[in-house]
């Protein structure tokens, strides 16, 4: 079961850190993923720039890559990013975006992994069993599987890399190998909204950096946005647009100690 | 005129399908792209590597290509994943953003077009009237001309390439060179919101997967697009930011029977 | 003191006028910055390819560079689109995001306005100062400082180069070395959206296009901002995504005249 007094602690952690969060993020996830980032109190930063790869990861508190947009220039650029982060022991969260949807986004997400360590490796279930290497096809960014079909993956990966693993679905699931956690807030319009999933891991990163430890960091982040999710439905769910906007009102505005009553497992 | 039951066919079968619509296009438009895609129901992936084009290609339903921040490296994905799509028999879209505004969008959509034959062509009237290859100076990526003044030039550029051509303005008209469709929903504001027409490229390809053939496809995605538009100005006009949240709740909560009754020709 | 019969004309030459603003941005502003662009009355365009900035500098009325998400291909763009602007007698602004942060980040600022001479430098405190070369440790592309300590190295920093330099925070000053001009407006949850920085920077090019001279433009410009701000804290606080949407709303509907009579010194 979740710690709520950690999970307030943790929330409130975020909020007086600010956390410098630095995202290698895609192109359609960097607003959004800044966005909330921001409305948690994080601080978030972009930069995909392999010659300042080292100086910006020594300034920051975490680093989140997430492979949506990949392309020769960028997997320099993160490369460079997780080697700085592997040798600095600054925590990273991988979000392997599409892996299994073509080689070079399996092969990269697999690279990293090997090389540099992930802290975290946060995906949906079809990503999450890719590259726990079960039998999957992937269908583009969005999951063909259940996140419950992923637990046992998820529990391997965690495992065999020494990575907490959290795998995002209508049921979130979080393991170190041995423990697993599960938060069922949320509201299925998250998966309508594009980059709700790649806003998760770059949160993911400022919980990791103030929380007490890495899965603590990411089974309280994954509470703070189903709680977010289920503030936002409570206004009345009127369409996407709407949804999104009340889910950043509800994050930059959440009394940890309420949220901490609303969380379900 | 529209045929209402084929447009309430059209919209059922993108919610049931929920095509994977791979678009390479600029940064200003992927976010909200995707927003539009995933509220009418479709299923959004963004990538430009070209090592990856044949493989993304082959699992998605359709392809966008948007040329609104194009360079060098992007100019080789767009190439490698328009030669998949036209080797792979699916159905492509392109939106020549720009065109006429320098030489590279010129020539890049040109060679596009010639090589590689889209499916649709979707473009505002300076676009397509810079295209077509009839004298206009074109001002940025907005355009300087009306829709109506491109009407020619849109029949002749549909029978030129054997591409459905879809110019949007106050009026959109859609042609195949021998049929002229007219669709007038919709309300100012969109033009005044960024990347309404990158979106409205995007909707087509997810149209175009769903319908009978690209010409009603391309007809009733803009139909979509204008009674989205009319269902937000109802909310009545508060300015831009909120326009385009109703805009999204609209496209995401449609019923298609409803909608069809509100298409204005 | 601000000449608010002169702000008024202002406001209204970019309605009519809408002056097509060229914008080298990072990926997490270009949409928002699109959208206050036109929200004010603007036109946006975006575009970092080499091989086409002679031509889209030469048809737009003024150029922004922000070097949020630089790299060395977008260093290559930016140069080229600075000395076109320079050669042509174009205005153009600078947003220096980050300096400090980065070797390449603070050379680029630096050699972006030691060879093409920036009409606007429009950053943070911290920027500002790093670029005027007090020693300050900058943190990430947030300011560590206040506006008020960079008010000093502003003023020098303009006499040496000659632009007018814009600083944004609780207080804005705006300095042409010898002149300073305060904007007290806005509200505290504009340090919390992402980009409203840069869609400041984005601003002043369409104000320093239309307006009279560049200190004026650049004071006008921040003073809309405020305004917007504070007349979106007039809805009543409900969290960061309605204040962004109500932010919007209040820049695409302002009334110049009232706005005028609302500006704080």
């Amino acid at each position: 079961m979740i710690d709520r007094n950690q999970f307030i602690t943790d929330c409130g952690a975020v909020r007086e850190q600010s956390p410098l969060v630095h995202n290698i993020t895609n192109y359609v996830a960097m607003n959004i993923a800044a966005n909330v980032l921001l409305a948690a109190g994080a601080s978030p930063l972009m930069s995909f720039c392999p010659e300042e790869m080292d100086e910006i990861v020594s300034i920051s508190s975490a680093l989140v890559i997430n492979i949506g947009c990949l392309d020769r220039h960028e997997i320099e650029g993160m490369k460079a990013a997780a080697a700085a982060a592997h040798r600095l022991g600054k925590p990273w969260v991988l979000d392997p975006v599409g892996a299994g949807a073509s080689n070079i986004r399996t092969q990269t997400a697999l690279e990293l992994i090997r090389e540099y360590h992930p802290t975290v490796i946060r995906g949906n279930a079809s990503e999450i069993m890719c590259i726990a290497g079960l039998a999957i096809q992937s269908r583009g960014v969005d999951s063909s599987a259940s996140s419950a079909d992923a637990v046992e993956a998820a529990k391997a990966l965690a495992k065999a890399t020494g990575s907490v693993v959290s795998v995002s679905g209508a049921t979130d699931y979080i393991t170190d190998g041995e423990r697993v956690e599960t938060i069922t807030n949320g509201h299925p319009a998250m998966g309508r909204i594009t980059a709700m999933g790649c806003s998760a891991s770059a949160l993911t990163g400022a919980f990791v950096a103030a929380s007490s430890d890495p899965f603590t960091g990411a089974l309280n982040c994954m509470a703070v946005m189903g709680v977010a999710g289920d503030i936002a439905a409570s206004k009345g769910y009127r369409g996407t647009g709407s949804f999104q906007v009340d889910f950043l009102d509800a994050l930059s505005t959440m009394d940890a100690a309420a949220a901490a009553e609303m969380i379900r497992q």
